[in-house]
């Protein structure tokens, strides 16, 4: 039953920073977890071809690469790089075997939020045929509204839904994380259309503190908080996933602590509270 | 024209805590402030009648009261202690000449948010005949969903609007704060509805810092963040709003200033961006 349901679990190497990749690596196979989402920088150290040859005999299954996105820019030329970085990141995950990319679709104090979310639309559309080439799906992460001044103008999962059927293409999904959409009254119904949309590419899951103590770096861990986990899944699951659950959490205080201790907490989380 | 202007800026006495309510008051009538909504800690010290008093020969015009709310409880027994601080505080604002109270509705960790939405419907609705008779509004303030855990459980203009067209009392209407709102695709829309609602009760303005260094008292003065001011204002003036614009900003960095070059600061940044 344990393992059954470990097979689900997939950790992202933000969630344990502290470890480079080979260590997450050994360290997540060692407590039974089955996946692994890859986030850029823990690529970096030992490169794209070294990290890939390792992730290949881990025996975890590459569920994504962190991140892509960032389309908005004042001038063209912003725009033109960022596509320009996405192409990259859309190499990068071919290179590592992940199937998909999530998107942080960015923004930008200057811009008003109804102009960046064109650019975005404008960007994913963009990058679609090159991420088919690649056999790399897009994902869109709509972010909490806290973050729409420089880092998501896409807050909501209706709008990253709007945009998945605008584009119509199989290559563009959502990432649906319920650290950004809890408190959405709309979010059962939206998930629901992201089903119908065949759109669910990603789950992502931890917690929400009371009091959070930071805008970024305070994410509890599953069953700390408020989010009511269970419900969510249910819906999610309603709406056709069977996928991986991915716990992403960025924490100054878990990050200072012995990451295997850390792991240990996050399996029996998961299995207790997700 | 400045003056003109001048006739509809008010401040908050939070905005300036470190003031006390005599010193507040000398200070917005020297700066050419016209209103001046009044926040319960700001009365304890000289108590309700000598503050009334203050008040009443001030010159400037009370605009409310701040605040009443937080219904949802997990007992009967906590909410209806809820229902008693909320009459204390309509008696307080009729005391003090304010013909209105703004609701932060209240959430409470243990309690779904569905639910809480509910207890703060019914909440309202038990005291519309008390505030009817005290002559007293309330206004309904969603506050930003980074407060969804613990400070209210209304998060969207659409759900203030919802509870104000269910109760359908001329006692009921909505504060908009465009901190809370300015991310939503659908302000625009739901500013007209509140305005068909004759539910515009307060319209309350500061700026969104990037980066905001903290969730609760970071609040930037107006045009130093990335809120379309200009453009809100004009959304709620076409919805017919033509009341005080109200200032509040909770900032520990501006609590630490010379409160009358704050305040300087405060009028110009009015004059020049909202």
């Amino acid at each position: 039953m344990e393992s059954a349901q470990l097979s689900r679990l997939c950790v992202h190497t933000i969630t344990t920073k502290p470890l480079a990749l080979p260590r997450a690596i050994e360290a997540y196979r060692d407590l039974g977890v089955s996946g692994i989402t890859v986030w850029r920088d823990a690529l970096a150290p030992l490169g794209i071809k070294e990290s890939a040859k390792l992730l290949a005999g881990s025996g975890l299954e590459i569920v994504s690469l962190c991140r892509g996105g960032f389309f908005p820019g004042i001038t063209e030329s912003d725009r033109t790089k960022a596509l320009d970085e996405n192409r990259r990141t859309i190499d990068e995950a071919a290179a590592i075997g992940a199937p998909l990319i999530v998107l942080v679709c960015g923004a930008v104090p200057g811009i008003a939020l109804i102009e960046a979310r064109k650019q975005i639309e404008d960007g994913i559309a963009a990058l679609v045929p090159y991420a088919k080439q690649a056999n790399v799906k897009l994902a869109i992460e709509p972010l909490h509204p806290m973050y729409a001044d420089c880092r998501s103008a896409i807050n909501t999962l209706t709008q990253a839904n709007d945009i998945v059927e605008h584009l119509n293409s199989p290559q563009v999904g959502v990432a649906i994380d319920v650290y950004h959409l809890w408190w959405d009254d709309r979010l059962e119904s939206e998930i629901a259309r992201s089903g119908n949309l065949n759109a669910i590419f990603a789950y992502h899951v931890c917690d929400w503190r009371s009091p959070t103590r930071d805008l970024l770096n305070d994410r509890g861990l599953m069953g700390q908080g408020c989010i009511p986990l269970r419900k969510i899944r249910s819906w999610v699951e309603r709406a056709g996933f069977a996928g991986m659950i991915e716990v992403e959490i960025f924490s100054d205080e878990f990050w200072q602590m012995d990451q295997i201790e850390f792991l240990t907490s996050i399996r029996t989380a998961y299995l207790d509270h997700v």
